[in-house]
């Protein structure tokens, strides 16, 4: 059950939600929206009616909720969430571009890295700091030297910076420099690593688990409401399977999917989602045609020379053409929206 | 190796080469393509070399092929296979819909059927005669009656008819009265059917196992073309994973992977390959967006009552609106085509 | 609905019930065992009754069945099915050990490898006379020849031979020669093939599919079933996973799971099942731990020159060691029985 | 490249080891066995060889290590490891065999079943304290206060108690009750974490990725015997596949493919690996017939009445059973050992 509180709703009036909850033996979790409060009842609801919150105080409404996921659920009537992320930037609303390389490499590196995307088209920088490896013999990432070269970078070519933090110890000082905090696919179970950026009022960026299932991820993004923080991108890039031939096999059909089930912004990441260059355009289009909010995608100056993921980088002149090519798509099936805004 | 005829090389000069293989204790297997014949040269490569063919009559070039898939190879240097169905209809150039319901009800069904997505846009018709079912206990279809209402239902709405054929006994038969042989996702590797179609001259809708690589679906087109057919269409119609929410999961990095290894055509069906209704629209667009050269449907007068597949059968007004999303989306990649052949 | 009949029940009494059936608007499909034969009874079931049926003469019992398989289904009460091949070979009473080579490379080498699992204790020759190959340009047997080659050795060393049928067409033929009618992976859903092995009268080696549910391979069973033939032995071989160490992932817990879903016997191909030559003793061990009724493993008297699938096969003195270990562990988990039958 | 060292090499020895890597623009991590430390050095390998290292003091020998991992590797020529939890425990010895609920439920309950398990036949107690789950609506144990009841039964029943930790900020805490760390599934990749518990003496039991390949799970290991942790015990418990009979694939093939590639433990989880009681014992018995050096198993005093995963747990009369039947196979695999160490 969700409780939707009225705009201008007062702390208290939340806090009283939260205590009839408690009263009855549920629990209440508050999710602090742009426009509302909303707060998910928890516990065995048999007994439990609407009319016991909605003559509360600051209530707007009150819905019931069939999916185990509440908060992130469609079903409470909440409009599409838009995101904003600085002036002009909002994801859910038109389409994001957010580019830059697998990783920091160099001050210089990411600077100029940070001009070019821009130049292309990018909305957002994004680059890892912190990087997580398959083995602990490969290179990790500068680790906080990375994280202010980032910072340095997106205000140099004036692009919000979104970048991977890894561990709960690390969130504050992530959050200090970035722009979004992302969620890496390894630990899209890591719930101690949720719950601590779902305390901080920044937007997450989360990715699909390599092998989880749309209830799996959603739930995962719950965490993350659930503490607290409304701001979730959910970004699909590429799951598991027996195919050989791609990387990962990217499950465009999550996009539409997503779409019926929460009212969260979804963007896709054709780089790790097959993991070869040469479909990175082709997917990026697929991706728009099927209703993705935006695009992550790995861009290197010189994509053979990526430390790490070089097979999966792109050009800046190939990222330039995908951003013109998925700009042609959503004009062809938005012919109201007289310009896309970026 | 590939040996490359020129378009007016003889019988007597293919026949030729596959001597000069037999010779050599290699096989010869032609293929007839519209413009030339092909022949893949099979056997120990070693001491081979393209010179024992290049300067026999009627051949052109000898190219080696390093797949493991020959005719079927993009390495071939042939141009992109493009597939005449009927007058007006070609698979590969531009964009092909194939629509129709899961199967043959009746003969009533199917010839207002056929109006219906014709009208929406369709360029051929497509439904099930015979059909392969999990359990004995289902229905199978209207078996050989059902191919004659199928047949007279195309002509009486001017489409081109596809149609699947489950053995060989059966080849003749459907082929006598389909203008395309659909072979299911079951029997990909059904390897005396695959053959068996081969032999004949219709063109063949092959679909990708549901487990299948890429590298094994394109050699089962490779069995078809080896028995000397060169019209093979490719079809990817999702892929078997952990995913519960979508019967299958949607594969749409195949269609430029593939269009990067083939020279074949490659549609999709987007009905399979979600199971769910309110996914068909979005992944038809997108499907386009990748490179697709067409989309296979499923369209039923009232999708609720299909015999068969309910879920995931759109109505015919949805067909006409995902028929214009998809050419708005074809003509924003292609400015260059004025219009859309259909 | 499953109509069990009474064992002196005669041709009349079956065909009466059959009629019944049709009389209702459902369908019967007599299964012809060895102590009696099972009708299953489909169509609307929400009116129809046991009573409808339990009367009739001839008629042991109706059994209510939910489960989509209905004559494999264990629901229907009837005693684990034990098959008999041969005097003194019973598959489902005891371990069952079948052994061969993957292909019959020639007339000598089948005759001398029969000879050596005979020696280390097999109960069954396995070899292909007609292989399913991925590629159209692979060893594909020695068809008509190699199943010569194959009876004659079986008849030598005093063995049953089975071997795989892949079309309609040669069903009689191969039956003419083998004990044993093998249906290999990719024809688990060819479904005119199952229906044509299921007309005859000899016992079928079902493999579960590459990617098949154990839903999809009990009905894949119940399509032989439904035709009239209730000898069927069921095969897990492995299964398609994202796990690329090992060829296949050999799914054990389908053993212990079908025990309790069906009342036909199981064996384990621990060879395919793996891909790789030291996995297999281990596999078969654990496989007869688990359950199973017997194992099928690929022997070459010289592994490494196989002409295919030579990274699987183990050698005659690695299989003497396989059937002493088995024996071993179902002696310990069957301390009743004094001697393994073989 | 792996160092390995005598075992009398002192501090000073390993220094001047990973002293003279960092000369050579390499890197050595060094990990302390019972028997002799082991030092993996990484780095661009062509000009390194063996002889950089060998003379040096306390050098016992140096070996080529061409798997990913390189510390956990078989390759390295160490003997098998045997991990000391408890005086007569030993978990690389023999048959281990640990048991307990899915979570600490209360003191009582804990406390009960620690007896019941040891009357089974049990020689570790497992319960969870903190819990990951899938939604963060459900119940997720009783944190600290389970870790006291838990170390409180392991005391008075004899046992010593494994539980799972999920961030590095409670390493410390649990590994002061604990006296195995678990690892879960969904922090297989959690590599912080993977660190954290690398930099304790405590035993660690992790457990595979629910989508984890071989070399990823050996990868994973190798994070922490690269922080200086020798005592790695993997368990194998189920891999995501397309099947939804059972809540995983029990992977099995896997315990004798890592027995070939790496010298640590491994041991089989068939409760998570199965999710299905029924299939519980006898998927036991086949982990024990491949090679798995012990079982982790979920046991309730009343399995229907667990709070988490009541499906998979099993009875304490079926634990019993599930170890008779399981040292009854050891027995016979091994007949040199008189008696199965517990």
């Amino acid at each position: 059950m969700i409780v939707i509180m009225r705009p201008e709703a007062t702390e208290a009036d939340i806090a009283a939600v939260c205590q009839r909850a408690n009263e009855m033996g549920l629990a209440g979790h508050p999710c602090y929206g742009v426009q509302q409060a909303t707060i998910s009842i928890i516990g065995f609801d048999e007994s439990v009616s609407p009319g016991d919150f909605s003559s509360l105080g600051g209530v707007d409404r009150v819905v019931r909720v069939s999916t185990p996921h509440k908060l992130a659920s469609r079903q409470s009537g909440l409009p599409a969430t838009a995101i904003k992320i600085a002036p002009g930037i909002t994801v859910g609303s038109g389409l994001t571009f957010v580019a830059g390389p697998c990783s920091v490499e160099s001050r210089e590196h990411i600077v100029h890295t940070a001009r070019l995307v821009k130049a292309g088209g990018a909305s957002m920088l994004r680059a890892g700091a912190f990087k997580p490896r398959t083995s602990p013999y490969q290179f990790r990432g500068l680790g906080e030297a990375g994280l202010d070269y980032l910072a340095e970078a997106g205000a140099a070519a004036g692009l919000p910076v979104v970048t991977e933090v890894m561990t709960p110890a690390l969130v504050e000082k992530v959050a200090a420099r970035a722009d979004v905090l992302q969620i890496g696919t390894r630990n899209m179970q890591n719930y101690d690593l949720l719950l601590a950026v779902g305390r901080t009022d920044k937007p997450v960026l989360l990715k699909r688990g390599m092998s989880a299932t749309l209830t799996e991820f959603l739930l995962a993004a719950e965490y993350i409401l659930s503490a607290g923080n409304p701001n979730v991108i959910l970004c699909e890039r590429g799951i598991r399977t027996f195919e050989t031939h791609t990387r990962n096999t990217l499950d465009l059909s999550a996009v539409p999917a997503l779409k019926t089930l929460t009212h969260l912004p979804v963007v896709v990441d054709p780089s790790h989602g097959t993991g070869r260059r040469e479909l990175v355009l082709p997917m990026a289009r697929a991706a728009v045609a099927c209703g993705a909010d935006g695009l992550l995608v790995e861009v290197h100056p010189d994509p053979d020379r990526s430390i790490s993921d070089a097979q999966q980088a792109i050009s800046p002149e190939m990222f330039a053409q995908l951003v013109r090519d998925c700009q042609a798509i959503f004009a062809a099936l938005h012919p109201e929206a007289a310009r896309t805004p970026v």
